[in-house]
């Protein structure tokens, strides 16, 4: 089972380059994860990237990961708290393999649930942004109250102009269309109002040129933060700071919630049984509202699909982090993405400092 | 019960001017408000400006109003789609008037449900900035797992530099000891992660000087999205497009995982049996986080108080807006800035265009 450089796509299967390293509980639950992935995409393959002393045994006893991935040797692995600068000089480190498959065609895609700045710098680095994209964007999928939503920059930008938001709209609104399926997603770009005149000159220019843009029909203008769970729309344009900031401000809030309801239901014998009473409704809201089903920020704009797993996240995580990336690469995300960024060069002004070249051939050839 | 212009504290009273025809349900609420806060201050008086004909017989129904109130005839409003340009040349307008009674000194603070962008223009040109102060920042208190928590500037300004995110967390912290009456509030600044090197050169640089100021013992350092409802400091510093998106996004994940709640406990006649067993700790959750509760957004470092009441809030709400004027006013928040910026100045690089000037003894008086 021991990789050999297979060759991608022989097989008509997608094959995504998995780091097996990243994570708090890794690589027990990046195998398993695997397994549950596997059975519900059987059109997937794995080339599977870390030290095989530890991955032999768990691939043995886990018969469905073991028929779909294929075990590359590293004895190197990123700790979860190594600088992005000192992650770059580790060749050798299973990210950075896992990575470097894509680079060179032998993986589609790749999954990791390590170190995220790493991950995020070493995309950059070795995969590239895709030719018209200024910067990648981390994106997202998170519950509303009207279905899923797409929110992106989560972090990767910690300042963005108005051509990097123009540029995530074009990127939110495919990621939507391919992992959601939605036709027609609706964009909102994220302000401190929703009327035209609000927030800064960046993202006022930015909703003009959208709005000129061929995704101009889809787009809804500014939301706020309220719009976010309220699903406003399936799509929310932000910096990264300020989105990186809103993720984790949602879902703090819907803790301190939880928390609380779990506190009420366990005050008293009471409160146990009207808990039993109420649970058909309040299970259907745990599982919707779980973590695991949104697992697998996704780095958009690059020369490679490249999702990131939340780390400390469990096998059913971990598979559904696998599946956004299966989603992706089955959809011909990147392909799409460049088809995209040629009709966007039309409306972005020269001053936003334009999209660099038309997209080269050569490196879609290489997805 | 006309006014004729009341010299401020010669009853030893605290004054606040109040613009009775501001938000969805004035007057009514307004008045009814005031009552409901005379209760809880009976040190409070209130100058009531607005449309007589609609407020005497309102007074005339709530005699805890009435006794408290001198009323402010003006037929002038500012509407709450009104763009704060226009606001600035209704000179006759019950928000305006309210304002210029604080700038003349016969009232010690204001309190509006109005439009929140008239409010905020209206005050800065009335009132002015503190000397020392370079923009005023929108404040307000939100729960969290450990307490409530003062976050600040929540939309006042869209960008903020190195100074104002410094000065915003002298005007926190202040506030943090008025408001929550906290001896030493824990204070943290807004970032995309914990660690020191973290975020832009914005953010690091006020933590910076933070860290060196005479608050400095009381700086957490940098906290997160989710740092806010877990409550891990007391004070959250950050700019006001942040802020702004943070403040919205935590009452909107809020409202989903409510409204679902809402949903579940009425869905059969087991749930609803259900709620009725737990309900105790349910109502007092719903009374824990009721947005009536925190209702109050508070204009900081102007010279005067200046406090928002949400624009929908019913007379409760109002009530206690009207009661975070009073305890800024009685704990000389104002003047405590004042002796806090003095101090501040020593630790303020001149790069980050220092403070003008000492505080002046001609403004202080007025407050």
């Amino acid at each position: 089972m021991i990789d050999t450089g297979p060759a991608p796509d022989s097989t008509g299967a997608f094959i995504l380059a998995v780091d097996a390293m990243g994570g708090d509980h890794a690589p027990g639950i990046v195998v398993e994860g695997l397994g549950i992935a596997a059975e519900r995409h059987p059109e997937a393959r794995f080339l599977l990237v870390g030290d095989e002393a530890r991955l032999t045994p768990l691939l043995a006893r886990c018969a469905r990961a073991s028929a779909v991935c294929t075990l590359r040797h590293t004895p190197d692995a990123v700790a979860s708290d190594c600088k992005p600068t000192v992650a770059l000089r580790m060749r050798r480190a299973s990210m950075r393999l896992a990575i470097d498959a894509v680079a060179r065609g032998e993986a589609h895609g790749v999954v990791s649930a390590g170190n995220t700045g790493a991950l995020l710098a070493l995309s950059k680095i070795v995969l590239k942004t895709l030719p018209g994209i200024d910067r990648p964007a981390m994106a997202a999928i998170m519950p509303s109250a009207r279905g899923d939503v797409v929110m992106l920059d989560l972090g990767a930008n910690v300042a963005c102009d108005t051509r990097n938001l123009v540029e995530f709209s074009l990127l939110g609104d495919m990621f939507a269309r391919t992992v959601l399926g939605l036709t027609a997603p609706t964009i909102g770009v994220l302000n401190v109002g929703s009327e035209e005149l609000k927030g800064d000159d960046r993202v006022r220019r930015a909703a003009e040129i959208i709005r000129a843009s061929h995704i101009g029909a889809q787009f809804h203008g500014f939301v706020e933060g309220h719009d976010i769970a309220a699903g406003t729309t399936d799509v929310v344009v932000t910096d990264g700071f300020t989105g990186n900031v809103a993720l984790k401000t949602g879902e703090g809030a819907l803790r301190l919630v939880t928390d609380l309801l779990r506190q009420i239901f366990t005050s008293s014998l009471s409160a146990k049984l009207g808990y039993l009473l109420a649970r058909p409704g309040l299970d259907q809201m745990r599982v919707w509202l779980d973590p695991r089903r949104y697992n697998g920020a996704v780095m958009l704009g690059l020369n490679g699909v490249v999702v990131k797993s939340h780390g400390g996240t469990d096998a059913e995580g971990f598979a559904h982090a696998a599946e956004v990336a299966v989603d992706m690469v089955a959809h011909r995300f990147n392909d799409r993405i460049r088809e995209g960024l040629g009709r966007l060069v039309s409306v972005m002004p020269p001053e936003t400092h334009a999209p660099d070249a038309a997209p080269s051939p050569a490196l879609a050839a290489t997805r």
